[in-house]
C-alpha cells in the first residue's frame, strides 16, 4: 500500500510513528511543510522536516517534541554572550549539526529535497521524506504588537503616559517569531505563505501523489502546516485529482487544538476552532473522509452533510499504540470511501 | 609606551599575557597572523586571532592552549555522525559561536578587522587586536604523503605488494592539515602563504607600526606565524623603517622548539633549529635585539656579530610571572638598543 501523508511538525511526526506501527509494510511518502523554515545565524533551519526526521529516526526529545534527545544549549548561550540573537528560538548543540550540514549542502548547490534525502540517510526514518518544495516559502503573520513588545517600534502613545485605544505596532513577522517568541499571544490578523505562489512542488511530490493508494492529513495545523503545503501550486490539484481516498484527522478536539495553538491561526483565515469547521475548510472537493474525536461525535452528521464521510473515534495520540489505532481507523475510513 | 607585537597562536598569546602583566599601562597593539585561518563547515575559523582573544580574555582552555575553557564537542560528534569532516580539527560547542558570529558578520560585508574588533568587545583582551590583513591569506604546505595516508591518492606502487623507493603522493595541503592532522609527521617541502603577495595590511596595521615605541616578536613560529605576517607587503618594510627598537624572543631553546613543531617548517625554509639561525633568518635589517635562553648563551656572540644585540635570559613561559620577566627583559633590551 502506497500512502502519502502531508505533515507539519510534532502532530504530523507523532501520527507517522503510529502509522508505521499500524502498517509496517506500507510504502509511506511524507510531504513535509517547509513554510516554517527560517534562517538563523546564517543557517537554514527546517523545523518541521527535522521533527519528522528526528521523531521517526529515534533522535527526538520526546518531552519537548522538537530538537534532539540529550540536548544541550551551550552554543546558543555563547551566541547570546556575543549579543547575537534571537534567543527565543531553541537550537541545541547537537541540533546545530543538522543545520550546518544542510546549509553546506545547499551552498554547494544541492536542492533541499536532495539535502533532506542525504540527512535521512543517517536517520533512516522508514518513510520517504520530501519537502513540499525546493523553493523558498516562508509563512509570515500580520500582527499588532503591544507597545511594550521589544519588537514594536515607538508608537504615538509612547511617552505620553497614556495608551491610546488604537495603540500597538502593526507588523508582519516570521511565523516562528509569532509562534515561538510570542507564543501566539496576539491575534494573527493574516497568515501569508510568502513565496508559495511562485513555488514548484519538489521532485517526487506530484509523482508520489499520483501513485498513492491513500492520502492522509494527520492532525497537523490546517493553516500553517497542511494549508501551506496545499498552497504550493499543483499539490492541491494533484490530491483532488488523484482519484484515491483522502482522509484527514481533526487536530481540534472539543473546540480546542489537541496541542499547539491552531485556534489562533484558524481565526486568521476565518475558520472557527471546531472539528467540523476544519473539515469544511478543507472541503469535500479535497477531503473524502474525516475522523473527529468521540467528544465531537455530535458534529459527524453535519460533516457528512457537507459531503465528507466522517467517524468519531478517540483521537488523542497518548502513545504510539493509541496513535496506531487512529491510523488504522483512518485507513479503514479510506477503504469505506473507496468502496462507495 | 606604545608597543606593537606580531603574534601567532599559543606562544604569542601567552607572551602577551606576560607583557600585560609587565607593563599594565602600555598601549599594546597586536598584529595577528591569519595565515592559518581555515574554512570549516562553511564557517571562517581564525585560530590565532581566537587564541589571542581567548587567552587575554580569560576564556582559553589553559591545558590545551587553544579553544574555550569548560568546552564540549557534541556538535562535532554529530557532524561526524553525518559523515561530515574533517574530524581532526577541534571545534568545540562554545567555540563554534565565535565562528558563527564571525562568519555572519563577514557575510554581512564587514571586513575581518571590524569583525575582530566586535568579537573583542566581548572578550576585552586589554590590547588592540588587528588581523595582519582583511584579505584572504592561507598558508599551504607541500608534502609527500605516505601511501597509507587517507589523503594520499593511489600510487604507482600500490597493489604490487612492494613499495617503490620513491613512493608517496606529493600534495599541497592547508597548513592546519599539516599541523593538526599530520602533526608535522612528514617534512614540509615548502611553506607558501597563498594570497599574501596580493594582500594589503588591515586598516591600522601600518599606522600602529609607525606610531610604535617598541616592536616585539614573541617566541612565535618564525615561519608560519611571524613569517606570514611579514609576508604581507608593506609590513616588513614598515617595521624596518619605523626607527624604533625591534626585539624578538627565540622560540628555539637548546636547538628545539619550546612548544609546537617549528623545526619542521624551519627546515622548509632552509633554517636550522637554533636560536641564532632564527635570528639570522630575521636579519639585522629587521631585528635590533634578540633574546635567547640561557642554555643558548654560547650563541650570543655569533648573533651580535651578525649585528643583532643579544642577551641570554630564561625563556620558558612556565607561568605568567616568568613570562612577565621575559617581557621586561625584551623591553630592557629595546632600551639598550635605543640608547646606542
Amino acid at each position: 500500500m502506497r500512502i502519502v501523508v502531508l505533515a507539519g511538525g510534532i502532530g504530523g511526526a507523532r501520527f507517522l510513528r503510529g502509522l508505521k506501527r499500524a502498517v509496517p509494510d506500507a510504502d509511506i511518502t511524507v510531504i513535509g511543510n517547509t513554510g516554517d523554515d527560517i534562517h538563523l545565524f546564517g543557517l537554514k533551519v527546517c523545523p518541521d522536516l527535522d521533527t519528522v526526521m528526528y521523531t521517526l529516526g529515534d533522535g527526538i526529545d520526546e518531552e519537548r517534541g522538537w530538537g534532539r534527545t540529550d540536548e544541550s544549549f551551550r552554543l546558543k548561550e555563547e551566541l547570546a554572550a556575543y549579543g547575537v540573537g534571537p534567543g527565543w528560538f531553541g537550537l541545541g548543540d547537537r541540533d546545530f549539526a543538522t543545520h550546518i550540514v544542510r546549509t553546506q549542502m545547499l551552498a554547494a548547490g544541492y536542492p533541499l529535497s536532495a539535502v533532506t534525502e542525504a540527512l535521512c540517510d543517517r536517520w533512516q526514518p522508514g518513510v520517504r521524506l520530501i519537502p513540499m518544495t525546493d523553493d523558498r516559502v516562508e509563512t509570515h503573520v500580520a500582527v499588532t504588537l503591544p507597545d511594550d513588545d521589544p519588537a514594536a517600534g515607538p508608537s504615538a502613545g509612547s511617552g505620553t503616559g497614556r495608551t491610546p485605544p488604537d495603540s500597538g505596532t502593526r507588523k508582519v513577522i516570521h511565523f516562528q517569531e509569532y509562534w515561538v517568541r510570542l507564543r501566539a499571544s496576539v491575534p494573527a490578523e493574516a497568515v501569508v505563505p510568502v513565496g508559495a505562489e511562485q513555488a514548484k512542488p519538489a521532485p517526487g511530490v506530484l509523482e508520489a501523489i499520483a501513485a498513492a493508494d491513500v492520502i492522509l492529513f494527520p492532525p497537523s495545523n490546517p493553516v500553517v502546516s497542511i494549508g501551506t503545503i496545499l498552497a504550493v501550486p499543483g499539490i492541491r490539484e494533484a490530491i483532488a485529482e488523484a482519484g484515491v481516498p483522502v482522509v484527514g484527522l481533526s487536530p481540534i478536539v472539543g473546540n480546542a487544538p489537541v496541542r499547539g495553538m491552531a485556534d489562533k491561526v484558524l481565526a486568521a483565515v476565518g475558520v472557527e476552532s471546531t472539528a467540523w469547521a476544519v473539515a469544511e475548510h478543507y472541503g469535500s472537493g479535497l477531503l473524502d473522509g474525516w475522523l473527529v474525536d468521540t467528544v465531537d461525535a455530535a458534529g459527524v452528521e453535519r460533516i457528512e452533510e457537507a459531503g465528507i464521510r466522517c467517524r468519531a473515534v478517540p483521537l488523542m495520540m497518548t502513545d504510539v499504540d493509541a496513535t496506531a489505532r487512529m491510523a488504522r481507523q483512518a485507513l479503514a475510513l479510506a477503504e469505506e470511501v473507496r468502496a462507495v
